[in-house]
């Protein structure tokens, strides 16, 4: 993506994220007691099924994964590792331990998924849309896989919402001509931030309000 | 769709028609009790999920909802008015309510699907099943989202037959040369008079000859 | 597929593994006691879903069974077929019956997978993966249209793995030019051969060393 070489953060920043993205999938096989196949996919999924499927619907080719074939390679040695020196206790502390580079993740796929998007010169919705999908859908297809309903749908945290915020402010910021690496980096700075602290003052999304009975 | 702009009657149908696939998606997410994400997601697949999977396939670009990108606003919108004002009781009669327009979209969607792949010079059989999958797999990714055995799969009730059989007449009606407009809304009538006749005299497709035992 | 014309055994081979595949998912969709059009489309998936999805992530057009539509009418038939006259004791019969066939659909697919990738000049891992998609994914969509875990992903029988190991074969024997019948012949006999062997010596993937509490 010529778009923002510019940035030297950006790299380090993806590859914490990706990095980040699949240990949810290696978990949630592990969880699944899957075997070594399952947890490729899976693991695969929830890595690259964002983007992925944003190209796919978007007529991108090739695939970043594709591209850089080598981190396939590394994916699959990752998941071999794992499944041999994996414990139980490694699960939870795994799982503490990536809020940070997800959240990372989070802020910086959805505001290059919507650069990509605003470069096709998209409707604005269109363009936060992509930027969500980037950022959230391979933890779908990763929660599909594993025949549950997708967290992002229902355990309330304001996830794929702080990235949608984030998302229409990378087109703000687009829209009065700032340098692009502004236009991605502050959203995904302020995702980044409103993440982490949805984390640790447990923020809530608002509730239906139906009645109690049934 | 410039194909079948002579009709006046077209755009108020789909209106209608995905309003209340939209509607299918937001009652399916309520009743799992989904966040604000999961039910706008789920509305979105309903509503739009079969015409974009038949685009994907037969690499059609740009997708409806990508150049009617008010939709989209209007369905975000939408969602948050239910989870705000929707009660339970709402629910059964949500349902009620979106038969008839669910089975117009059924009649008009199948039609219309079946009527592009025709432009695309497919197959027949291949454009009657365009036809079942506009109308039929915005539900089926909606209950595969939602973790359920997709409902047009097993509830037994004529549907996408009704459609199948009505999508074989597209292809008969212009293998005669018959005006666009007829091709299209003949079938389409038919569709939704059969299938209203098959939820009101309670139609059902005929069962498995297994044995009862096991 | 010009590739691979020169043999005459492809195209019977080819036909008696899309079958096989078939039927596994026409037995799936028999379990759940799903209705025709359930049927149908599980079966559908099972037999074409790993080399549609295989196509659309290379974006190759038109699909097999767009240029073969002759397939689609025998699958109607085939499931309507079977709903007449399948009886419990047959599908435990079938599904004897078809391993074979579902272990010759494993090396040919995943061989020939391999080559088309191979044909587009992508990394040898992209095109081992390819090799797996086309042979293991149909199943896998199957089981989620069935809402299961795929099989693929926890049974721990070595199946996908040996698909995996044998599309590196088909890479390996192009890269030293050999002709194209043996590149894809050769390893799709020895996954054939392997997977047969893995069936009757009972092989298991090795498992997750967790402890054994929870």
């Amino acid at each position: 993506m010529a778009i923002v070489t510019a940035s030297t953060f950006q790299v380090p920043i993806e590859i914490c994220a990706t990095f980040a993205f699949a240990l949810s999938g290696l978990i949630a096989g592990a969880r699944k007691k899957m075997d070594a196949f399952g947890v490729f996919v899976v693991t695969g999924v929830a890595a690259f099924g964002g983007g992925t499927l944003r190209d796919v619907l978007l007529d991108r080719r090739p695939f970043f994964w594709v591209d850089h074939a080598g981190w396939i390679w590394l994916m699959l040695f990752l998941c071999l590792f794992a499944m041999i020196f994996m414990r139980n206790r490694h699960i939870q502390l795994t799982e503490r331990a990536i809020q940070i580079p997800d959240a990372l993740g989070l802020g910086l796929y959805a505001a290059l998924g919507t650069q990509i998007a605003l470069g096709l010169q998209l409707p604005v919705i269109i363009c936060a849309l992509m930027g969500v999908m980037t950022a959230v859908f391979g933890g779908v297809l990763r929660d599909i896989f594993c025949n549950e309903i997708p967290k992002a749908f229902n355990d309330y945290q304001p996830y794929a919402v702080i990235a949608f915020v984030g998302s229409l402010l990378v087109v703000a910021l687009n829209a009065i001509n700032l340098p692009q690496w502004i236009c991605i980096f502050i959203p995904a700075g302020l995702i980044f931030l409103f993440r982490i602290l949805a984390i640790y003052l447990e923020w809530r999304l608002p509730r239906w309000k139906m009645e109690s009975n049934k």
